[in-house]
C-alpha cells in the first residue's frame, strides 16, 4: 500500500491532485480542514488520527507530531523496513502540506496571543522530515508544483532530482517562514529588528560583478532586480545598480521626464512637454557623459524617441512602455537593453559593511518645509528650477550641487569631498551659460563660498537645507549679491 | 510533577543545570547523549522513551516526534488540562535544547548524504513547540542563558516576558538553521544560492540613516559592525559607512600607513617610516577635505599621533591600538569616536535595490598582472608610487583618477561621469606640484586625452588597466610623451 498525506491550508488544487493519487493507487492520510474538503468532494480518505490511533487535540495543535506519521516520512527505505514494520508504520512517500498564513495574518495587526496561533508547529516538523529524507519521500509545498506531481505519478517517473528540488524548496520555506516570526517578535519594542532575517528568491548568477574579477549574483521577482531585458545584452552588474539610481531619480517626477545617469550619479536630467523634448535636453547637459550612459523615462516610448535613442550608444533604456515602431526601430542597436519601468513600492535599504550591515528607511515623500530667508523673494520659474534641483541633488552622490534653468539640469557637480570642489566641477562642466540658473546643494553650506561661486557663475536664486552656524553670513552674502535664497530643512546625503 | 526536558548536542553546562532542576523538584526527561551524560554524571532522569511509552528508532531519526511529548510542550495551561489528563500527557514546563551542528558540518566537505544526517527534526519541531507556548513554557537554546535559568528556577520567578525572550531566540535560531540547510542546498549547482536567506544579529537602533529624515540601525556582532567607540559620540549611519571604506583601503597596506576618508572617498593617504609621518604627510594631502574626516591607521597610536589627532576636528580615529597616553589625550577631544581596527575576514557583500539584492564577492588577493607597454621602463620609485597609487584608485568612486609621488598621495579626483574630468579635478585639488608624480585609474584609458593631461601636469609614469580598442593610440602617447606606462589587467570600478 502506498501512503500520501495531505494536509494544506490553501485548498487551491487539492482535489484533482488527491483525485490523481487515488487513481494511482494511493492511500490518502489526511486531518482536519483538508480531510473534509476532500470528504465533501466524495473522494475516499483515512483520517490521520484513525491511522495514528491518537487523537486530534488542542484545537488542532497535535495532529501529526506522532511516530507513525514521522517514522513514514523518515523511515530509510531499505534499512528501517524492519522497525517500521514492527512499530506498524507505514512509508508515506508523498506528503503535500502548505503552512497557516503567519506572514499574511502578521499584517492585520492581531494581538500576539491571536498571531500566534497561525504559528504552523506541525506542518514545519513534517515537511522537513519529509525533505530530510528527500531520496525517499516527495514532498510538495507550492500549488504550482502540483500539475508537475501528477504527470510524475501517473507516468511513475518521479526521481531523485525531483525530490531534491522539492526538498530545497522546503528549507527556503521554513527559513522565510521562521524569518517572518522571528523578525515579527524581535521587533516589538522597536521600529527595526534586533536579529534580522531577510530572504532573497529568484537569484541569477551575472558574468561578473563590479569588476571581472568579482563574482556576482542579482537576487529579486519585481521591481528593477526582477527584469531581464526585452532586447539587448544581458544586464550587468553595474548596470542593475545603475538603473536602480536613475529610477530612483526618474520616480521623483510626475511630469514627463528623462534622466540619464552614469556610474550612478545623474548626468542628464529634463522636464519636457514631449518626451522628445526631455530626452534631447537631458542628453544635451552632459553629451560627453551621456554617451554610454542609463537613460531612464516615464512616458511611452514612440518612434521619435526610439530614433534617437538608436543613433548613439546608450547601455540601458527603461521605459513603462513602448510602441511596436518603437521596439522595432530600437532592433538596430542589438546590444542596448530595453527594460520595462517596474510600478514603485516602498522598502528598506540595506547594504553590508564589515562585520554586519546597515539597514534604513528610505521614506518618499518627505516633507520639506521651504522658508524664504533672503530679502529677495524667487520667482516663480525660479522656484521651479530650483524644486528640479533639488530633487536631482538627491540622487547625487555628495557633496552635490547641482544647477538647473528652467526645465533642465544646466550642471551637475557630484562625489566631491568638499562642497566648493563639487560647485567649480559643475560650473567647469556646464555646456551652456549659467546665467539665470538657480543652484542647489544637498546639505547646507558651511561658509558663504559655494553661494559666491555660485553668483559669480550667474546663478540667481539658491536652495539649501539650512542649519550652519554660519546661516547669517551665507544670508547676508546672499542678499548682498541679490541672491533669492531657500532653506528647506532636509538633507539629502547620498554614498 | 514538574517537568523539564533536557536534549542537547552541546553539552556545555547541562550536569550543573540538571543538578538545579532536580534540586527544584523538576522531573527530567531526556534521550539518546544527554540522557547518558547525565546519568553517568549520578543524577536520575527518566528516559523520553520509557515516558512515552515508543522506542526510539531508526538511529534517532524518531525519538520526541509523539503527543505525549508535544502534547506537554503545546498544551494550554488552564484550558487543554483536561486532554491532557486524559491524554496522560504531563505538562513540560522547562525545554532545553541545542541542534545538530549543521552549520558546522556543512564547511566539511561532507557527502549529501552523511551531512543530511545533521539536519536536525526532532530538535526544531520541540523548540518551536515550546515557543508557540512560551505563555507557558521556557524554552532555552543557548548555554549562556543557563545562569539565568538556574538563578530564576531557584528564585521561582520565570516571567512571562523571560519566555517571551527566550521564545525570540528560538524563531531567530530556527531562522539562521534553516538558512545554512537552504543556502546549502541551492547552491549546490552554483556559486550563489538560488534562494538567499541571511541573518543579521546585535541590531542597535541608530539616531538616524544617511539623513535626517531616515531611520536605521545598524546590525553585527563583529568586525566594524560590531564596533561601539572606546570614547566619543555614538556611532553614525555615515560614521560606519566611512570606517568601512577608510579600513578597507587601510587593509590594502602592510607598511606603516594612514587613510583619512570623508564622503566615502579617501582624501588623503600616506605610508611612513613612522605613524605620526605618514599621518601628517596624509593630512597634507587635501588639508580642507580632512578637517572632520575619519582617520584610519595600522599602526598602535602613540602620544605624538593622538596630539595631531586632538588638534583638529575628526569624526573618527580607528586604530589597532592606543597606549594609555594615547587615550588620555584624545579624551580632550570628547566628541572624537575612537575605534579598535578589527581583524580582516574574507565576506560577500550584499545591497538591494528595487525589488531585490545584488551580491558579489570581494576577493582580497587580486593577481594583476603587470606589464610595461611603453618605451620606457618605470624606474623603481615610480613603480612603487604607480603601486601606491593603483590600491588608492580602487577604493575611490568610479571614475577614480589618483595622483602619487614617494610614498603618499599628491591628489585624488574621484566619482566623476567622465575621466578627464577626474584628471582634471584631481590636478586643480593638488596641494603641492605633481612634477615627478605617477597617476593611476581605476579603468582603461578610452583615449589619450587622460595621459596628456596628466602629463602636462608633471606625472611621469601612467598605470591603469588596459584593455581599450585604442590602447595603440594611447601607448603611442606615452612614447611621444616619454611617460612610462604599465597595463594591470583588474579594473577597480567602485560606485
Amino acid at each position: 500500500m502506498k501512503y500520501a498525506l495531505l494536509s494544506v491550508w490553501d485548498k487551491t488544487g487539492i482535489i484533482e491532485l488527491a483525485e490523481c493519487l487515488l487513481k494511482n493507487n494511493y492511500t490518502i492520510l489526511s486531518s482536519g480542514g483538508t480531510a473534509k474538503t476532500l470528504r465533501e468532494a466524495g473522494l475516499e480518505i483515512t483520517e490521520v488520527s484513525e491511522y495514528t490511533g491518537a487523537p486530534e487535540m488542542m484545537d488542532g495543535r497535535v495532529k501529526t507530531l506522532h511516530p507513525k506519521i514521522h517514522g513514514g516520512l523518515l523511515g530509510r527505505r531499505g534499512i528501517d523496513d524492519e522497525v517500521m514494520k514492527n512499530n506498524k508504520i507505514s512509508a508515506i512517500d508523498i506528503l503535500v502540506v502548505n503552512l497557516y498564513p503567519f506572514e499574511e495574518m502578521s499584517s492585520k495587526n492581531l494581538p500576539l496571543n491571536e498571531l500566534i496561533e497561525y504559528v504552523d508547529i506541525g506542518g514545519p516538523a513534517m515537511i522537513r522530515a519529509a525533505a530530510k529524507n528527500f531520496k525517499d519521500v516527495s514532498v510538495i509545498i507550492d500549488p504550482s508544483d502540483y500539475e508537475m506531481l501528477k504527470k510524475a505519478v501517473s507516468e511513475k517517473n518521479l526521481s531523485e532530482k525531483d525530490r531534491l528540488y522539492f526538498a530545497k524548496k522546503v528549507f527556503s520555506r521554513t527559513a522565510s517562514y521562521d524569518a517572518a516570526i522571528s523578525n515579527y517578535l524581535s521587533s516589538i519594542d522597536s521600529e527595526f529588528p534586533e536579529v534580522y532575517t531577510v530572504q532573497f528568491k529568484n537569484g541569477r548568477m551575472l558574468r561578473y560583478g563590479e569588476n571581472p574579477h568579482q563574482k556576482a549574483a542579482i537576487y529579486g521577482e519585481t521591481g528593477i532586480a526582477g527584469q531581464t531585458p526585452l532586447q539587448g545584452k544581458a544586464m550587468s552588474y553595474n548596470n542593475y545598480l545603475d538603473v536602480d539610481a536613475a529610477v530612483g531619480l526618474l520616480r521623483e517626477f510626475d511630469e514627463t521626464a528623462a534622466v540619464i545617469v552614469k556610474h550612478n550619479n545623474p548626468c542628464g536630467v529634463s522636464l519636457g512637454e514631449r518626451l522628445l523634448d526631455a530626452y534631447l535636453k537631458a542628453r544635451d547637459v552632459d553629451p560627453v557623459s551621456a554617451y554610454g550612459g542609463i537613460v531612464a523615462l516615464n512616458r511611452k516610448v514612440e518612434a521619435d524617441v526610439a530614433k534617437e535613442l538608436a543613433s548613439t550608444f546608450i547601455e540601458v533604456v527603461i521605459a513603462p512602455s513602448y510602441t511596436k515602431e518603437a521596439l522595432e526601430i530600437m532592433k538596430v542597436k542589438e546590444n542596448m537593453r530595453v527594460l520595462i519601468l517596474p510600478e514603485e513600492k516602498e522598502s528598506v535599504s540595506l547594504r553590508t559593511i564589515d562585520g554586519g550591515a546597515l539597514i534604513q528607511s528610505t521614506p518618499k515623500d518627505v516633507s520639506e518645509n521651504w522658508e524664504v530667508v533672503s530679502e529677495r523673494e524667487p520667482t516663480k520659474e525660479e522656484m521651479g528650477a530650483m524644486k528640479l534641483a533639488m530633487k536631482i541633488c538627491k540622487h547625487t552622490k555628495s557633496n552635490a550641487i547641482v544647477f538647473a534653468k528652467g526645465k533642465s539640469a544646466s550642471a551637475i557637480g557630484a562625489g566631491q569631498m568638499n562642497r566648493v570642489n563639487s560647485t567649480e566641477i559643475a560650473i567647469k562642466k556646464a555646456e551652456s551659460s549659467l546665467e539665470g540658473s538657480v543652484v542647489a546643494s544637498d546639505a547646507f553650506l558651511p561658509f558663504a563660498d559655494t553661494l559666491e561661486v555660485a553668483a559669480k557663475a550667474g546663478a540667481t536664486a539658491l536652495l539649501q537645507p539650512g542649519g550652519s552656524i554660519r546661516d547669517n553670513e551665507v544670508i547676508e552674502a546672499a542678499n548682498r549679491l541679490n541672491i533669492a535664497m531657500v532653506f528647506t530643512g532636509i538633507r539629502y546625503f547620498r554614498h
